[in-house]
């Protein structure tokens, strides 16, 4: 796939206009990939209508050639922040845009520090992560794929499941099954945790071995082309006793519920009432201790959150998840994910595994 | 292996006093871990005289109660920040040492937004990252077995090159590899760069396949008991030419040198010289672009930093990696990196890989 990066700078660019900022400091990596293509793990940003420059060390300058056409780079002198404070200083900026949420004290102390009292840094958050909302064609064709990715490795992974293996290998085994359809990594620790061990929600898999009448929660994802998966499967071995196979309705009933309310427009805030008022209903609300889900893309967690009085609105092309659960310390949890597009009108699931119960 | 993280907590508790500091707040995972055993991604813990806490979310307070012994948990409600700031106010706290290198501007705020003119915030940075600067006998144990892991993966990967094998196949059987042998994941991205890719310090790995007559650079690492490995070996898939023979021996000779200088008591500084002036003498430094090593333990990359005009001395106990190289844009890179200790006396190096230049 091929995306239109410096579009996205214009996009950038227009919104400094409307502001009055003379330029943005992007030190997200996410975000300068999203304007870019840059691929490297250090380096700051500057766009501006001048011209755009990413500063980086020594590691990364060839590379950041190659990858960033249209975007002149610097190689740093000293440190990173020092020197892209003087940067903005000697290209005569006055009014400099960034996030307080990317930028350290510390970060900002050493872009302050030579500053010579000429540029003034004035807030301007989200402004990537509002254009990254709303993902256009090419990215939900590339986002379609890793979560496919994800579902057979999570179906390879299911198949795989039985009392005496560990958490650990069936962790293995799923990063290796990702690699080997082409996925670049996984896109965060995954997550096998059986028995009481599923009441953690994010439990990291230990050499316990999984045993028969366990629950067994797997939760995966992959990054393919930089695109993040991420979903969330729960397996019985056995056949689940009667207030397991209630839970699971229950998680079930609120995941498909709040799937129906994903559609542009939708406030975040109602997404999460749509799950949590099922398992409220089911008086599980208890039990439920963390929100309905979450923006998914160039992070595995980005913007929107989706969760209890959120009033930011889906767009079309927001892509989130959907994941209720109900941990009960000392017994264990359930929890069901999948990836969700929001359209103009309904909705497009991305991950395609069952959601019924499955008993093995 | 059980680590004494009580007497971790003393020390720190220790520096709080002489500092005048009535508690110090932690946000970075890996100190938290540190001083606490507690593995969670989120939250954020309060270390006092009068007894510590850790705020987290709903996520990890189970998880928290069990890692955690002898530390308060307690459930933010609303925004991790906007309560950690209320509990400093209610917990009567006046001086706050916080570390500067750890919090995000949008973070201090929101502490700060409730905090009602009551506590102040005190820099204080770096107190965790010194201790952890000195490994113990218990850490030190645990960082030779993921060395040796690292090791051992290595010479499995170096035996998988031949002509026609892709980059990102080679990526996937290491990381495999690393799970079988009971590594939690790999301590970042494995690298595998094959021919003019090889002269990007930092490449991801591609669909690309090797070929015959070019140089491959592997870069894997492995974690182990949340400590971290970190090693590279360069590999010529042919006969080397005498070029590559020229630059592969200053290399190896760069980096003898620079492991031949760890020792408690000397500065990194001088470290980052013993391997960089060996390349300046063979006319490489320009190739060179970037410095000699870095601390390894919790994190892949933390304290000390062994580059150029480094003042801080390593101590005994304290584990870094010496990784010279030369890139040659167009052409291809050499790096060779191992995990080495400083000893009260002399050094002990961790990776287990012969260093001479290996033709397959």
């Amino acid at each position: 796939m091929t995306f239109d990066f410096a579009k996205r700078r214009r996009a950038v660019l227009g919104e400094l206009r409307r502001r009055g900022l003379d330029c943005l400091l992007v030190v997200n990596p996410a975000n300068w990939y999203y304007l870019t293509g840059f691929t490297g793990e250090a380096g700051a940003l500057v766009l501006s209508s001048a011209g755009s420059t990413l500063i980086t060390d020594g590691r990364f300058t060839i590379q950041a050639g190659e990858e960033a056409p249209g975007i002149r780079v610097e190689l740093q002198r000293g440190s990173l922040f020092g020197y892209t404070g003087e940067f903005l200083q000697r290209r005569g900026f006055r009014r400099v845009g960034f996030d307080p949420r990317h930028l350290t004290i510390e970060q900002w102390n050493a872009l302050r520090r030579r500053r010579g009292g000429k540029w003034k840094g004035i807030v301007a958050g989200g402004i990537v992560e509002g254009l990254r909302m709303r993902k256009d064609a090419a990215e939900l064709a590339v986002m379609r794929k890793a979560a496919i990715l994800a579902s057979e490795v999570m179906e390879h992974a299911v198949a795989q499941l039985r009392p005496g293996v560990r958490e650990s290998e069936i962790a293995a085994e799923i990063e290796f099954q990702m690699r080997r359809r082409g996925a670049s990594g996984a896109s965060f620790e995954t997550i096998v945790a059986s028995g009481a061990r599923s009441a953690l929600p994010h439990a990291r898999p230990t050499a316990k071995k999984l045993r028969k009448n366990e629950l067994v929660v797997l939760d995966l994802g992959a990054i393919l082309a930089h695109y993040c998966s991420d979903m969330t499967r729960t397996v019985y071995l056995g056949r689940a006793p009667r207030r397991v196979r209630e839970w699971y309705a229950a998680v079930q009933e609120a995941e498909q519920a709040g799937i129906a309310a994903v559609e542009a427009g939708v406030a975040c805030g109602a997404v999460d009432e749509a799950a949590r008022s099922v398992l409220r209903k089911h008086k599980l609300e208890g039990y439920f201790v963390h929100s309905t889900g979450h923006g998914l893309g160039l992070e595995v967690h980005e913007d929107p959150r989706v969760a209890r009085g959120q009033e930011i609105r889906l767009e079309a092309g927001t892509a989130i998840t959907i994941e209720p659960g109900v941990y009960v310390e000392g017994a264990g949890g359930i929890r069901i994910e999948d990836d969700v597009v929001a359209g103009a009108r309904g909705r497009e699931v991305l991950t395609r595994v069952r959601r019924d119960l499955i008993e093995i």
